[in-house]
């Protein structure tokens, strides 16, 4: 009889191996998937231990091009933040793997997927609602939400133990006392000793970002230039320097947004099941574009227009946090707000400096805003008696609550 | 017959004073009310100089007090922010300082209002909305939107002339070449050269702040703990030192902030009027509080509740912009908010180093975070497979939109 | 060995007989809890035959006065109703006798709660979410959603062979092929044939209002006075009859109403799990004031009151729907509308006609309206030129839309 | 000299006759613009009258079917209803004329738009900001805000007294104590009587419907289909007549709302320039589609998408109503609704009857409605456990609410 397939979301790590190997002695072919989302990552070597392991493949796909345009730029065009301060870097990442797992499930003909995020966390939403979307008929296996494999791995020991009864290589360095998710975007880092919200993170912690009392003296100054809200080129006035390829922009403001300190935040945040968690992130690059495209934006768009995007804003960066990206809801308001981004163009000028992002500057061919019409010294198109009954009109209203008050 | 009295916002520069002598040459008696609202003005010599010029009265009054815990506090409370940057510095000070110039109509049996803003500008809405709400009956002269006033001064030169041949007299020092508003929370500049948004503000411009490039190498560590959204107690970790009150833990944020360089701000935004401005703002202190109070906030609140806040807070940051703090609207949010507040008390732990403000930890008695209960080691309260029905319910709804796209 | 103790909501029907024969045969203690909310039920007949299977005690509470008061009244001044049509009548009464429930299980030393609803329905969820916030130990047996149960009782006629064997008295008159929900203010009918949403509504199903074509030649014309947004009088223009109580009131508009054929609606509805649903509503006294009150409130409201109270109401209507009437957002919003009905007060007068709800006129003492302002014949208070500043004013932005469009 | 030229929103009334020998006589060549949209008026005998007082030319336009495809038709398809109740009937009318307004502006090579429109009202308003819009240098001349002509008209005497001196012929007919507006859509009324908003209006005031006490006893049964949220057929079940060219759908329309007395509303409304006024209107044909859609789009939406269309079609309303149809964020927002309509597609079926319009079924190939999935008596893709998941994941978060309350 054939046996049933199981594409696993593989991380090379732990927990993932150890699932590998449960799930093949309950039973099943697994194929092993591991996206590389520009975490760093030996892939060689996870391919060869799941192999080892007794997978019957491993499928390795790089994502990041894809993650870039299709997600992260996005998200930068939207302006996507999370209860004002979290950029959604693994709430991104999530549909974009699901992708890749959803094409593999097709092209090996598997019915499962599986996967190694925990019972508590938003990840486990995130992939299966994307997967769900994506293949309304896939069947969905999360070990840590299953009575018997939860019983079976009370804590990292069972797994440890687990491991060595069935030759799998364990990692030699020693496990930090946080747990931590990397891509191209950013670094999370939560759990173990930041559950304490109160404990200041460890400096050693950050892997992507110096601290900012340890960064350069000198600053650096850069131009970022934006077409329908998505960055095209990066000018380095440093070096004078030019990149124009998404991915090159992209690890060019990652490698000076680290340099320079740039993108930690420390947060206390609601999850979709309704918990409050600590996270830690460091987003380097992306930090500098969402304050470039913030800045752009405003001075670019329409007052009402901006309003509005604002409102899809808030509800899609919900959305995006808490699983929807490829939902009706998810994909309509994504095509509103490319709508909105249509005369976002121009360059910024920033510097970029021990930990902060200083706006410097910005030129834009298709801004609304009028030097002459806003000059205190030219009365070009502009009325001064106009505003005297601007404002009579708009205290009408107010005087009449007034009075209604006080009879 | 008795003179008409106007009581005129009078700021002690050339503007105010020519509009004083131009109101007097009309005919008027007029009384200056000079708020001190922390600016840094000579206030005698101020006053010398209108009684010199012909004023009937001067009023000087101290209402740094009442802005801190009326507006300010509220405002950090509230999270307002304008545009996504801008902390509404001088939209607060208006709707303070009408109250004032009202309370002085009102003692001295007077039936006008008079200022110096200009036609194109916000602040004639603010004061003017704030003095018609307060009283109804009040009457207000505008000169910057008067005709034969405009066609009198048309620019700087006219009022220098008219000043030279009334015996004004004018301070020696030269203008700056843009203009500037200050106030105990911030200073804003605009106009001028800075109405190239691409240029970028000079060095010299910043009078609160440090250049964060200059600010000392090492950072200051702060605990500010809140009391229903209000700031209570600051401890600056260096010196030990406690303050309690609100005017001394204001006035030790705002040196602590500019010392490190933080709050400074460069934005195009949008003007009630619908034009677009560039303004440049430095705000120190209330920096620090409001990352601090948006971190404790969501500490605290019930994750739904904050989001209601969140969409009245956007609400009542556009009024207060534009002017209707004391609107009905403003008044019914302001209340709103102030219900939302009840359970944000705790103590937020900051270092702040050259222009950035750090997050390191927070505690509370009221905050819904629960450690054990997010613990990725402990079950406590949680059942891993009810997240498996939580998804599945959630994913009824995609996957049906997915089977009826397909059909 | 004591018995844990059960409190089941108890209708005296079919499905909760079954379940509380079940229970009991499960080992439990049961306690029936029968809520009048003013269902049409004999309470006698089913408390006895509740004793007869084996209940150990009936609880019979008239809870009407409460549901009107603390349910129904509110959702008038709030302007609950959900996706545009549906005023709540079963979403308001789930919470009601929740706190009925909870009160039963604490009096009574229970650990349980257990209900007859089913699994895909919202009213489970609008039962449980009500008892965990009111008292978060309280376990919770859902038979509906029990695998066990769901086995054994595959359809209707399992469940009356197992009433027929354990001696559960069966109503002879035949089951309607829909299920209906009744209380005080709706009934809702859904289900069986009802499930084809494009199948009329047979002319039999209605029980509280008449078919408008059957409904009286002669109108009826009442007048309804509101104070603080609530209904506190009621004259009956054919009759000179006054109404002042909550009970008589409510009673006498459903009777008004039911006997004119108002307040009926037959809607596709969007579930809180994520399935539409066909759903038939008759809801004649409360569409009546609905519709009173809807007018009274744009009369008397501030204008941008008026627009924040609507965000919140849609927000409310959501959250009750979804069974969130406990929930902070449920009683943070709730707090937030009262304060904006402070100025609701005042009297309509209204015609009940063949189905439609005609205003007539209203009058209050705290409107905002003012005759003289708007009359075309006064200028009282308003200068005309006003008007042609704020157009201007307004056409500032949309000329640089354009102009900037165009270059 | 030539005379500067001014396009006149000409009438054939007392007012703007009096305006067009005005203009003239101020020294303007006055061309006189007729919009036809469907308003009862002798448009020749108007043609006459004006040519008569001086007009230069009179362009009398048919833009019923522009007004019904591009206006009423998307009103319809995104909901648009201003304060819960008003259809939006003249609001729509005025973009729809301006657009004719400015189009004979450019023909002419004309440099003036003058109307009759008051200084309190809405119109005047939506027809400057229309024109503004589509022809920023256009100059605008309303009377009604002009302090000479004001003075010169203090009243109905003096316009009938300048009309007998000037040889302009006045109707006969009895002025009625309101001032009406007409068009395809509806007919609104106030002023006069209508001020005093406890005054109920007069039988013989409505123009388009019937009272519905006079109505027909036998009610009307319709089906109405949809296309991407616009009605595309419609089925009069009596005659079993087919209706679908958009004119005659909508006239047909008309006529049966008109006979069953469908449509009026008596509100007091808030004003763009911040007034309460009273407004009686009739809306026959676009009532009966109001229900018809409303009906079809919960139906065929997704849930949340139909959410985020109900935040952009709230928004739109008063965009719409204040004047801003072709503002950016008028523009915007249409687009985004246009996507939203996507799937409105399907057959609704209606009784009409005495005021009132009932939903008797409803049909639909791109409806997300499940009836297997929502059945009671089936099980098909639905695990009833799977509710107790997402219940109890709900719960955590309101029992963490109750939990810290009450330490």
């Amino acid at each position: 009889m054939t046996k049933e397939k199981v594409v696993l979301a593989y991380s090379g790590g732990l927990d993932t191996s150890c699932i590998l190997k449960w799930l093949i002695n309950k039973g099943f072919e697994v194929i092993c998937y591991m996206a590389n989302i520009g975490q760093d990552e030996d892939f060689a070597a996870a391919e060869e231990k799941a192999l080892k392991i007794g997978a019957s493949k491993v499928v390795i796909e790089d994502i990041r091009e894809d993650f870039i345009k299709n997600y992260v730029w996005p998200a930068v065009s939207y302006g996507l933040v999370y209860e004002n301060r979290y950029l959604l870097g693994t709430s991104l990442a999530r549909p974009c793997i699901s992708v890749g797992l959803i094409n593999c499930v097709k092209q090996n003909n598997a019915s499962y997927v599986s996967h190694g995020a925990t019972g508590k966390g938003n990840d486990q939403v995130r992939f299966e609602l994307s997967c769900y979307t994506l293949l309304p008929d896939v069947k969905i296996i999360a070990p840590w939400r299953i009575k018997e494999f939860i019983e079976k791995f009370e804590g990292r020991q069972d797994l440890l133990k687990f491991a060595a009864e069935n030759n799998i290589p364990v990692s030699v360095t020693p496990k930090a006392p946080w747990s931590m998710d990397a891509n191209l975007m950013h670094i999370s880092y939560e759990s173990g000793i930041l559950e304490d919200p109160n404990q200041e993170p460890p400096k050693d912690l950050f892997l992507m970002s110096a601290d900012p009392r340890e960064a350069p003296k000198q600053g650096t100054r850069l131009e970022i230039s934006f077409v329908k809200g998505f960055p095209v080129r990066l000018i380095d006035d440093e070096t004078s320097s030019i990149y124009n390829e998404p991915l090159e922009i992209f690890l060019k403001l990652n490698e000076i947004g680290g340099k320079h300190g740039v993108g930690r935040i420390d947060i206390v945040e609601n999850r979709f099941l309704g918990l409050k968690s600590r996270g830690v992130y460091e987003t380097p690059g992306v930090t500098i574009l969402h304050h470039a495209h913030t800045d752009l934006e405003v001075f670019c768009l329409d007052k009402e227009i901006y309003r509005v995007k604002q409102t899809l804003r808030d509800k899609l960066s919900d959305y995006v946090y808490n699983g929807f990206w490829f939902s009706p809801e998810g994909q309509y308001t994504r095509k509103c707000l490319d709508l909105a981004a249509d005369t976002v163009e121009g360059t910024v000028k920033l510097q970029i400096y021990k930990g902060s992002v200083t706006i410097l500057g910005r030129s834009s061919k298709s801004s609304l805003y009028n030097a002459d019409l806003v000059s205190m010294d030219k009365h070009s198109g502009f009325s001064p008696e106009d505003a005297t009954g601007f404002i009579n009109i708009h205290a009408i209203r107010l005087k009449e609550y007034h009075r209604a008050l006080n009879e």
